[in-house]
């Protein structure tokens, strides 16, 4: 069998770990051939190919990235583009597709296969952990500890100067990063989009904790608002060098405010990128890796229109409808017993 | 209500942040009192007692080890240690106790709640991850990525002078943490004590990842046997400094198995207590915190004779009966799904 | 004897370690008392002090801050400041002083030495290595990991998406942190304040690096400008919520210029506060405490008016005048000699 | 020009950075060729060869080990060894040689040049640091980074068992990395291959750490022998199981001992080869990477038969005869000036 492998959407540690035990199973144990797509859905749609081998695999594990390269390029959008990734298919002689992505990645390709019968099997990719049917995605947790270390960090320098210091984390729309690194590095407020917060609140949380004589640290997703938001994140917004409006991020925006409202400095931390790059966790290159092995195997067992998944230690298959279905978000309870370390 | 608490068993990374959240949780959320119990049950056998408020349990979070201390004592086998215990709890008007440990503590709490009826609540812990009951135990993530980040660093040095290393993980009964880490550090081999390994098999997996110009990295948890093994490693005993017999550890003895029989240099790294010592991973902070907020909600609830465990993203309570009735080992399938991998 | 510690400025991994090593050597080979003076130059001046004996210590030789804390008070710019400071050392019957701090908090030593005959002993202290009568100081070897590591990170993701990453480090004066950071991260770019840059050239190594198929690092110190900066710089400020104005940071600018004058798409990380908080690293702990050490031994040898500095291996003695005096700035040549890396 | 480049001797972190730097600035300056031998002196003596140019040195500065193989190969010691070397020379039309490598391969390469006129320059590689021409070797800051990491692990399970824990770190002859490692890592013995311990000393420091109620580390160099050493020593020898006599590593007969003397327990850790593998700390790169940038110019400027150093903050030439003269040990006053923090 002739295999074609592609990766989509943001970058995640431990992309490459899944290309490879692809590869690895598909090689050793069935003989198969491999192609790299490049660019995710950019590679069928514009023919953009590489080779994918044993030797393309080797030594890619503990790297970040994906040596396929990626972007957010939607074929669906594209003038002809099914019937371009089709005559690609065709061209390269690939007789399945393995996409590995997120939610707009794994819902092209469920559009593939149920519309257009392409034969599709997909991999859970989302470093937000926001996908509802699997438990955990991989990157996540490396994403995770580089924000929990981040916050130790800051722990020390908050002390130092008795400054109240606001980290922001990824999270558009889902608080899972905020959520674990916050309790896991010992914040004393976490903010996450599932919940819109209010400043005074925070800032009571805030207070509190200097009357302990201790500095607070406030992780606070990117995507998280404030109850009034909309009317006061306007007056932050400014001009960029090209004359757009720009809304400063909500980690600067909440020091400025907890900085005004409280008479303490503040300061903000804005992690970024360093979050989705370098090498994944041990628990990362163990999940991908597995959803690699698994991938291959639905694959060769006819599984089409699935997805791998993670259920409690068990790799799954899912359909791919159900697996773009839902956002997975941060329950209320869950916030609710994170709240005793408020403060 | 006032509540004890004790950790029992070897030390692992997240006990600290289990002990911070129960008394976080009850004294802010219930205004419960607490008393730290001495070095597992040695504290209340023998009436060793420390204070455990809030400020003790400040910065606690990412420290390893136990602010209470742990042994292996067993009151079950001392004379009158029932007895003991309960006029320990009478005299320190502990109403219920939370004991933090592996299968050993967790069965003497068993015990101690079916047999006399003291109030106990169990938390597991075992850095092999070898109870059946849950998930996954805290201790076992960090335990894994330290290994994981020795694997990474030994293959660079494997490959500069082209020989074998054989890394020596945890892992007495159960295989998980070099099952982990050999998948998520790239091993060659990974040899598990569920399966008893043929080392004419481990020299052929050796051999060809030279002839693939690659140098191999072999590892074995502690308790990994060879198939005819007895005989064999009696033959690497040897009187050590008191006189007394000793054997080699198993990675020591298959390196120099390895190189009589293949002619290649190898070497042993024998991981050792770096791997249960310093500060929690992400996860494990996260799953320790997690089962002290729900150990803490079981107490409050009256959940006597249950122990928190992790079912996929949950905490859920069973039976300590349960909890400690059955080794959790890595299955075959498991395992052969690894052996991809290998050579 | 009795003798009082001060840290000022900016924190710093490694302050601790120095503290821990002056009351470690003072009180077992000394027998001396020591006295905690709170939060830099406000300590003696408001009489903010706190016991500094061997438990105080315990332990904080790993954790990065300061458990003295710090200010940037300036006692010389207060009323009445020297007389205030000297009722406070007379009241606590402090026979000398030993201040760790950076450029002004020396300043503040050498002239209260210098002038009034306060008996002092300097420790110098700056995260940005820019102290000229030092070959390093504690806190730069940390932050210089902490940015390489990022950077690292990094790579992988700009590779992933073929875009520019612009990592923004500390650095107002002087470019040592990235020009360490961005040889040891094998950055395409490296900026410092040194050198005004031009940013036609800046686009042009980046496009090189495209060339050959690699997505390139730039890396930026945040006191690093264009060569026709300043006009440019002002079109890139806005008003923050309080209505003041606000630059852009160099970062962020860059970034912006560097995506409309070359049409690839660019993002920043500003690396911030976690490049100064948390654990030292091996080195920065052992020169802090080699620090500590020599600053207790010149206290008890009678050089007042001194400051302990690095040469090659040797701890040796500096008057805090010359300690003062000049930054240390990267030299031309040694920026050269970076360069065969750009592009 | 055409360069040849050869790695010998132990592998150490760094080595890569080294060669990128030579070849960048080679091909980029100044247009020269480059041919790789492999596997330190085995390289040109049997002709083994590898290409060597900027695609062959991409990504290679954060990667441990060396891409051109090492050996402890002595072609002075082989029949006819310079000739072939010479031959070997010539056939590749080599200009010039850079040997990295430690007293063995910079011995060698002297010889070479004082006697039989071949153009070399050296690059000074030990992870001891026991090289008494220059301040530091990479590698040393990396070994020293990860056994401090390891010491700070061990301290967490050292208090909560209340056990001595004795880490065994490499120097067979210099203890700088004991030294640094035990400094930076809060250790409360350090002992250091030239100062011969008194067994029943180091029970005295580990007795009274107890006494304060804190658990032991002793960090020990592999080398470091007992006052009446071999006596003692062989009483722990055993066979194994190739009937060859073996002697336990200091690490393990020291905790036997202290065990025996003070009824306390003891536990060895023996970090072995990961302290020489995995990626280079920032500021190994940043010295390999000079290193290299200034043994090409030493070719350049036909500076032969001198070796690259670092003095202070300065790269230099020193000749090879004097780099390879004595070893660097641990100076008496140095180490006397650490004991403050025993016990």
């Amino acid at each position: 069998m002739r295999i074609g492998v592609l990766t989509g959407g943001g970058d995640c540690p431990g992309l490459n770990a899944v290309i490879r035990a692809v590869v690895r199973k598909g090689v050793q144990d069935h003989d198969h051939d491999f192609i790299g797509f490049k660019d995710g859905w950019r590679g069928p749609l514009q023919g953009a190919v590489t080779e994918l081998g044993i030797p393309a695999v080797r030594g890619i594990l503990p790297r970040g990235g994906t040596i396929l390269g990626s972007s957010r390029t939607n074929p669906l959008k594209e003038p002809d583009g099914v019937r371009r990734i089709k005559e690609s298919l065709a061209k390269h002689e690939v007789d399945a597709l393995i996409a590995i992505g997120g939610e707009d990645t794994l819902g092209v390709a469920r559009r593939l296969h149920d519309d257009h019968g392409i034969r599709c099997v997909g991999v859970p990719k989302t470093i937000d952990n926001d996908l509802s049917a699997t438990d955990y995605t991989f990157g996540f947790d490396t994403a995770v500890n580089i924000a929990t270390e981040a916050i130790d960090r800051l722990h020390t320098t908050a002390e130092s100067h008795m400054r109240v210091l606001v980290v922001e984390v990824m999270g558009r729309h889902a608080g899972w990063i905020a959520l674990h690194s916050g309790l896991a590095g010992g914040a004393n407020v976490i903010l996450v989009p599932e919940q819109r917060f209010d400043v005074d609140e925070v800032c009571g949380w805030v207070t509190s904790r200097f009357g302990a004589s201790y500095a607070p640290i406030v992780v606070v997703a990117e995507g998280a608002m404030p109850q009034d938001g909309d009317l006061v994140l306007k007056n932050a917004s400014h001009r960029d060098s090209f004359g757009h409006v720009r809304l400063s991020g909500v980690g600067e925006w909440l020091a400025e405010e907890i900085e005004r409202r409280t008479g303490k400095e503040a300061r903000t931390t804005v992690l970024g990128h360093v979050q989705r790059g370098g090498t994944p966790s041990a628990f990362d290159r163990w999940l991908a890796t597995r959803f690699g092995l698994h991938a291959l195997a639905a694959v060769d067992g006819g599984h089409f229109g699935t997805m791998v998944a993670l259920r409690g230690t068990d790799i799954v298959r899912v359909p791919l409808a159900e697996a773009t279905a839902r956002l997975k978000t941060v329950p209320a309870a869950l916030y609710e017993e994170a709240k005793v370390f408020f403060g």
